[in-house]
């Protein structure tokens, strides 16, 4: 038996389990606040569903027959199922769900990705989307949502945007060659354009119609409402050449990048697209939404010392002393326990103290508790603190106090 | 394109996945407080991995070959998973996990299984496991844990335990038999015993002998050190006829149930797995662990009125009177937020305020606030109860602190 995941596919072990944990909590807490509830949606939909939503990239799928006979998809993205959900749900369906419908969503996505670029084949998405609303007060909200939880997570940002109808007079593949100014610079995008079938003049001259378009009326009105609410105009940067790859948008885009470093890779995007919710259920569905790059954001964050969540959220090892001790330190981690200190009891009695305490130690435990013959008379705890190295004896209660702190 | 999930799959809207996060959230406290830390593993592993640990179930497991030729299996539960890391990471692996490891697991298990029988295909397991240690500390840290999970989640319940050891002599065959006792009575399993080949004599006998074992010095030493914990013994009940499918157990098994409804079904189980983990790392690898079985316990919950989660976690919709007054209402949003209050902004400054009264209630978010003419003058705004039908004009600080109450 082969003792690895898949390629592509990861285990977290706990420190960077809680890493996630941590981050994760903090984005919720910022979607909540701005009115988003939670969707869950099934790992598996039917490959119809999925399939001709996603261009080129539908190679990508993980799709399978179950032995039951069902064409099977694993979660390609959130999009189409929450495309799905509004369809099955909303006004053209059982009618059980308000409009607008302001969800977010935590999930993973399947992707059978090239794993030689560093790429992973399961990865988590933090979505969250407006359905149901064109005017620009939802475009500004979603930028509010996204100047907040970058300001929670501790990242000084700019969100990049511009207006994607700008671009729709140009062809795809143009479009193509355009994204990728930021990788290979004016000269090897003009080389592209040639390459796909422009001379040098028509290149030239659609770079630089590009470079020179202007904030549109929408976007305007999105700034507006966006500096209404209170955030600096600093914080956004109107970007005629940024353009986001996939066909559906059809208004604003956005991109997030580190203020520090305004031509490195974004750490999250989104934009509106009006269009595609409404392919599942007919009718009007103008939707607008944004998505955290999570791995790239609690990059960033290590990058920048603001990610610093402890190796484990255990506060305090209590040790065994010595077999005929061992109740007092049963009756020690219920109080710790009641008083809401995490608490772990160390599980063999015959375990020399230097074992229990280098666990601690392994386990980035910050407290150890020892409640030795001595202490066990005086009614005393001696507690640890393992990073400091030193130690002190306290009553119980001045115990607790202190690993509250 | 078929609007539906694949049958017995689910989609959680809102409430249902509000609630799911609500009893979460308050199990995943009492595992962290028990010094337990998170653990994920891919949702895919190599089907290898989970082939020949099933036994009969194995036939339930999702399998398929990628584009990239890989045999892969969806998740089937968190033990095997737990099996392979600590092969993986553990001292006869790469030694990046320390012993004894504690950990929870709250992920999606996936299962075939029949849906006529109302079962799900993709359900979510909540796992935690001591690994390396065979100590009956471990095995009443695990019973203190259950207690308080139930408790957190306020249910009062009773723990079955049996000791697993005491049936090893009777064959599977017989065992599954007796296994039906709360299912089909004691004639019930008489007569399955004798189709299975027993006599009616020796049927009768082996049927009063598992009555009537008695407490086993394991049991009673997990029972000591329960109890000095400070746990009632009430909260704990021996019964002989206990026994759990599963032939991994080796010790102590355990099954939930209700104090209003000891013989109706149970609401999670665990017990002692000693062999298991050995299996993949070779070595010694005793293991005891716990599973919370979150639909029939979020069912009892509900049945018992103590799972109140809101419909929503949005708190205030920040109605927009008129287009003239929309700057109000985002000066007025951005403020109820940096108080860390949950508010929606209603997007669509043109929408009549009835229709965004109804929204609100559609929804079910608790307070609305409006700011007509008369309050934008007087700085004031009108604080409004949905569930009261009442409403008040207060300064914004006093709608604040209302709203945190």
């Amino acid at each position: 038996m082969k003792l690895q995941t898949p390629k592509g596919f990861r285990d977290f072990l706990p420190e960077e389990a809680l890493k996630r944990k941590f981050v994760l909590g903090k984005i919720t807490e910022v979607f909540e606040k701005f009115g988003f509830d939670p969707l869950e949606t099934p790992t598996l939909e039917y490959a119809d569903t999925l399939k001709g939503k996603y261009g080129e990239e539908e190679k990508l799928i993980y799709e399978f027959e179950t032995k039951g006979g069902d064409q099977v998809a694993l979660r390609y993205d959130q999009t189409v199922p929450l495309a799905r959900v509004v369809a099955q749900y909303g006004p053209n369906g059982q009618q059980v769900l308000p409009i607008p419908f302001k969800r977010y969503q935590i999930q993973d996505a399947y992707r059978g990705e090239n794993t030689q670029k560093g790429r992973y084949r399961q990865f988590l998405q933090c979505d969250a989307d407006i359905v149901g609303v064109s005017s620009p007060l939802a475009d500004a909200e979603i930028l509010a949502l996204v100047f907040e939880i970058y300001k929670q997570l501790g990242l000084e940002i700019v969100i990049k945007i511009n207006d994607r109808s700008l671009l729709k007079d140009i062809e795809p593949k143009y479009l193509a060659a355009l994204d990728k100014l930021s990788k290979i610079g004016e000269e090897g995008v003009l080389k592209e354009l040639e390459k796909r079938g422009l001379s040098a003049t028509d290149a030239k001259e659609l770079f630089d119609g590009v470079q020179n378009f202007e904030l549109t009326q929408n976007l305007t009105a999105i700034q507006d409402a966006y500096q209404q609410m209170g955030y600096s105009p600093d914080s956004i940067q109107f970007d005629s050449t940024l353009i986001r790859g996939l066909n559906y948008y059809t208004g604003l885009i956005i991109e997030v990048v580190l203020k520090s470093d305004p031509s490195g890779s974004s750490l999250g995007g989104g934009g509106r697209y009006d269009k595609l919710i409404g392919q599942f259920s007919g009718g009007d569905f103008p939707a607008v939404g944004f998505s955290v790059g999570l791995e790239r954001t609690m990059k960033a964050m290590e990058e920048a010392r603001v990610l610093d969540s402890p190796k484990t959220s255990t506060k305090v090892l209590v040790t065994v002393f010595s077999p005929d001790l061992v109740n007092q330190s049963l009756e020690t981690i219920f109080l710790l326990r009641s008083k809401n200190i995490n608490a772990e009891l160390y599980l063999d009695a015959q375990a020399k103290l230097d074992k229990q305490l280098k666990y601690a130690d392994s386990k980035g435990i910050p407290y150890a508790l020892i409640i030795g013959p001595d202490e066990a008379k005086a009614g005393k705890v001696v507690l640890k603190d393992l990073q400091k190295r030193d130690q002190q004896s306290l009553s119980l209660d001045e115990a607790i106090q202190k690993l509250r702190q």
